[in-house]
């Protein structure tokens, strides 16, 4: 018995073309069409590969979106400046800050700058602070995409263990705190897994222990090959968000995981690849982020 | 052998005694004496015997403390005039709204009216952002006292094993978040153990199965007798938040924690008793964060 793909890119489809729809009908309703701006300083190259992905998916969708680039000289005044003025300006619904931002400037300054209510990032404090108590808010995309993967894949979370392994505070954080939602609370999340978050620090034959008895591994930790398949429990959900640029023996690069995938989709339940899994759905949940933005900047000002 | 017990009411007066000498520095430095403003809302008995050892414990370390009690009808604009005015007055450091308020008022909405760097209970959404984001920020006092038990203590937590059993938002979840905290963040605590978050959907098997492997259990469910013998490791570290009273066969009431007490501590390592554990250290704590505040507040006026 081989594992079921969880497809991210036939998902991020779906979810695109759900969105295409959708925003159609809220044009045809009279807004005008949901707009994203994106915002990156510099020329790394990597950087910009994303951000194109990013415009190309908003296009696709019918998001009127653009970016804006500057030097990698440019200030951190002079960017809070560009966040300040798009933030005022009630033609933009999305605004987003590709990072990471030049080491001159303050990374969590520059993301407190974008108003909580366009910043379809998540990473504006009170977004964060919204997510950790439960509360509607904008989602980090990539935690966003692995929750939205499990819903649509019908992977069973309520009383279930699960592990995260990783803690950063975009990606680790936010999906263990949303898999260990209350039904009870203002978002309406409630998934009710009981959650392990491991890390760095956390010892091998620990990472094995608490593997070993999970039925839903999530790793974000850019280690290839980090979970092996005698660290599955057989019919566990294996969602792989890592991405690794890796050169083999004559010098062919390829993307992979954290999850050593042959092996592991032998006695998974589920697994997602890589590429093809978790990254595209990032890509169209950022696009549902925008649209989300569009609605509550309407929202906002009917009040 | 026998656990240590964690006694939290002499330890509770340490700090007090500490923060005492430290105020008393710092009006000798020439500054007013740290204030602290807690409002009351409706005759709860038990708020109000709270309310009165947050003043008795201010009082005791030199905090100029204040009840200001209003009405169970009072309005919900009504009080959050009364906020936004003690947030404006330069003259007060510390806000604490006795939760919880009328039924009649948004809780949340009330939590995020108290100016953050003046909410001395760390419930204001900006606080619980910079908390999540392992940034240096104003802690809810009954997570603090917990950290601050395990550290004053030298309960080891790097590379551990810790289990958080109840996920609430004041309580549970901010000692999860510190307990993962990274060294390599802004707040410096760097606590580094490997976290299990459990609760009510936790199914009964695996509620033991985690508190079995944990070096560190802190347990806050209110529900007495939660955590017996069999589910503690040998040496183990065991700290009770819950607080319940219960009443036995002869009509006499008492308080009583999530332990069972009488037999953990003939297994764990170090336990707190309740009450005299984490109790009195919650005040603590609350003392220190209203120092804290009118320090915030002295350097917010300086820039």
């Amino acid at each position: 018995m081989m594992a079921q793909v969880l497809d991210g890119k036939a998902l991020a489809k779906d979810v695109k073309d759900e969105l295409k729809t959708k925003i159609q009908n809220w044009v045809n309703l009279g807004h005008r069409a949901p707009s994203l701006r994106c915002i990156i300083v510099g020329d790394d190259p990597a950087s910009h590969t994303y951000v194109r992905n990013k415009i190309a998916a908003a296009k696709y969708v019918g998001i009127d979106a653009e970016t804006i680039k500057y030097d990698v000289n440019m200030s951190e005044v002079a960017l809070i400046e560009a966040i300040n003025a798009l933030n005022a300006d009630d033609e933009v619904d999305g605004i987003l800050v590709q990072l990471p931002v030049p080491q001159s400037m303050d990374e969590r300054k520059v993301c407190n700058t974008v108003a909580p209510e366009k910043d379809v990032d998540g990473f504006h404090i009170i977004n964060v602070g919204q997510l950790s108590l439960d509360m509607p808010t904008i989602v980090p995309a990539t935690a966003l995409a692995v929750i939205e993967m499990l819903k649509r894949f019908k992977i069973e979370t309520f009383g279930r263990d699960a592990v995260v392994v990783g803690r950063s505070k975009n990606v680790g954080m936010p999906i263990a705190m949303m898999l260990h939602s209350d039904k009870k609370h203002d978002s309406g999340l409630g998934m009710d897994a009981t959650v392990t978050i491991c890390h760095r620090y956390t010892p091998k034959e620990k990472l094995d222990f608490y593997c070993r008895n999970a039925d839903i591994i999530v790793t974000a930790t850019g280690i290839p090959s980090l979970i092996k398949a005698d660290m599955v429990k057989p019919g566990a959900t294996v969602i792989d968000v890592g991405i690794t640029r890796v050169t083999d023996e004559v010098g062919n690069t390829k993307l992979v995981g954290d999850v050593d995938y042959e092996e592991v989709k032998k006695i998974a339940g589920a697994i997602t690849p890589v590429p093809g899994g978790v990254g595209p759905m990032t890509v169209a949940m950022l696009m549902h982020n925008t649209f989300q933005a569009a609605q509550n900047l309407r929202d906002k000002n009917l009040q």
